[in-house]
């Protein structure tokens, strides 16, 4: 809408403060999509093979706390550089296809368009698991799901079986929809009160700054965004340093000084 | 019973059995308890300090699993060889009444006797969560909690507050009881099979062997146990090596050889 | 000088290449610093609370490969957002005298200036170790040790004992040089041929491109990156997808889509 | 010779004391390994596909801390109830053949011959590292290495280059001896410290005890064993409880009780 200057008011994407999307994305999404799937299939993580569909900021939650639980962890990329950084970290980095041969557990986080499509069901062992907590229900093609399965049927709340024409059995959970919103009871308040104190010193912030603010989309300010973190830390107890002024000159000077 | 001469026929201890304690009580454990937290409270486990008191299978995968989590994990212990494993594995190791300090959810498996007493319960910060997943619901001292509280109350499904006299509130989950099985689902199916397969094989052993065992307690025979694991193994699509008989003989004249 | 107008010809920034600090900054530094230690000192890591003066890209590398090692790692930080993630990867996050007054190990990686000061070198208990892996030899206040020890002696290669006035006993690894350098052999070829593709890859694009760029700082082209990544993963043998044109163009229509 | 009655005097087997092996096995091993290959080889850890062969206290060292520094770590075992334990504990469990394709360091711990046999040797990609932390150098076949061999040569200390019939290079660390020691300095002095005292008390013991024990094998007595942990702890300032009268009459009474 600002691209197309039909955007007549200023906004802030309160999503992009690093407060939100590191915190909320990373550490609420990695627990509560485990927590979603435990809660719908009751599955052992220890020692099954979970193949995590994207290595952004939720991708890597996921993949963080499947291997704390005692999973393998699998992750398919189409960025190199992402792809590079899943390897370093320590997890097995993979073609979707080849993956999906060995997955016993299959989560995506793309943000995307059916990372989970027609030739990775068909390649997919019996009993694979299927979950999407990434953005919206298209992120595995259930049409394609729907098409090659001749039934399906709800063995637990949240868990759809279906019969593949092969014999195979696969289990979508939550319909494809946000498992842990689904399944589980989404994130903890412990990580969603930054999100809503990004939000509301943000519109504090646009009502504070009435007829300065340009039409248009800004950033949380910065200051905002550390007084979010200073507060959040102080709720836990946590103290940390500031920089002496000699410190503050010794950053500044940077280039020149060494 | 067998002490005192009053066990009049065999019987197997298959709780001793390798592919019995060594995974349903660390595995399966370590999943449930925080499972049966989660559920019943939605804490975010990231950044929380977890006392876990005990260091045996089920406090090492209690410790484990909260770690994978994300959490800072505290370990209180009696057996000094067993505190030690905790610090070397990387966990922080303190006397019971220091923990109490500092502590935000505590969770008893020490399989003995008010783990959690008075003196802990009145240094807990306010908000302390209290969980046990040991054996049985004498590890926190409740009617210690109960007399030191001037009212409780339900503050979700397995959450009972407690207000105490000094104006803190304490949380205990499931009445103490295990919380795995209070809040949650118990213990996974993937790691009860190999429980149930001992005992079946178990009850076949005896009934095979009828006439030939004394009265009193047998352990599970070890070619049992090691065919449980290779069952189990075999299910999940796992190969492993056997010894070449050159390979055996090497072993076996260990002492002799190099 | 760009700012200065000082800067004459083009320039890439080679360092800012994701390709670059993603991987150097922290497998490369995490590695490596420990490595250094390990080769100076000899010490186990296990069980050792090692503080880490700060968590950007080289702070997280050395975090996590001391967690690796079973140490329990302390975190310092003076900003806010960065402290929050090393509680949040569970790290325990203190004020720099706190920590001093508990570590064992001390390395700095703040690239600032006496992260290491005049009261923490006071309140460190005697055996503490200190080593720097930042960017120059200011991230310790040596002067200062200098000033209040009464003898210092080399007890090994790179450690260089100091006997303080009160009578403890502080070891200053490789003079406060960077450690990796000094007691070991800094980056592994494997994560510096990144660097140097970099660089490499840099200089024939300002080569092609002689004319058209304009005096200043330029970054590395984001083709040049990705083409680095994959390469290195080429070279892994790790195979990773590319997106479809359905995928890419859901992917560009996000906002309007769904 | 305890079996052949040839054993005339009193012998007490430090090795099997728990402060022994649980932790110069598991965690001495487990970093000096690691750091002899470092030394040897300067190879980044991080993304690398490490194959442990051996799953006991000196295997699931290596692995712990191989995983630690970022690597991708596949077990082998010939012991099902070890590998099912390496399977829940996140390792990926293969047989060996299948590890030798895939592997780019072999690092040998059983305490076996030939674990690393001319079948594995045949299979292995050009540029794999082969190194021995378990006991004697039969652990790897060499001679079937040499054999395969048209040459050889040191390319750095402690690693010898073979040049395969096929053109394949692989590298032998230190001879096929145990590496921390060939290439680093063996364990730290914070592990050996417990062996040392155990073996010291063992010795007063014997002493004091004069006599009184029967010729043959004695295990470390349990009170020695839990003092070497206790003074251990002492050293590094952690604190443990003891079991109050109540709770140690409970523990007695415990399959009685509840």
């Amino acid at each position: 809408m600002a691209n197309d200057d039909k955007l007549l008011y200023p906004v802030i994407a309160v999503n992009d403060a690093e407060t939100k999307h590191f915190f909320d994305n990373r550490y609420g999404t990695g627990q509560s999509t485990l927590d979603g799937i435990t809660r719908a299939t009751n599955i052992l993580w220890a020692g099954r093979r979970v193949v995590v569909a994207g290595y952004g900021w939720c991708g890597r939650g996921v993949a963080s706390r499947a291997r704390g639980m005692g999973s393998h962890v699998i992750v398919t990329e189409t960025n190199p550089i992402r792809a590079l950084e899943a390897v370093m970290d320590g997890f097995t980095v993979m073609k979707g296809i080849d993956a999906a041969k060995v997955g016993e557990v299959f989560i995506t986080v793309t943000g995307g368009f059916h990372a989970i499509g027609r030739e990775h069901i068909e390649a997919m062992p019996s009993g694979a698991i299927l979950a999407n907590s990434g953005h919206f229900n298209v992120e595995i093609d259930i049409p394609a799901l729907e098409e090659m399965a001749t039934a399906h049927r709800e063995v637990r709340p949240f868990v759809e079986e279906y019969s593949m024409k092969d014999g195979r059995k696969l289990y979508l959970l939550g319909e494809g929809r946000l498992i842990n919103l689904a399944a589980a009871e989404g994130h903890p308040s412990a990580v969603m009160d930054m999100s809503f104190a990004n939000q509301a010193l943000s519109a504090e912030f646009i009502v504070k700054n009435q007829g300065k603010l340009a039409a248009g989309v800004h950033g949380v300010p910065i200051e905002t965004d550390r007084e979010v973190g200073r507060l959040k830390l102080e709720s836990l107890g946590v103290g940390i340093d500031s920089l002496s002024a000699e410190q503050q000159r010794y950053q500044e000077s940077w280039e020149e000084g060494t």
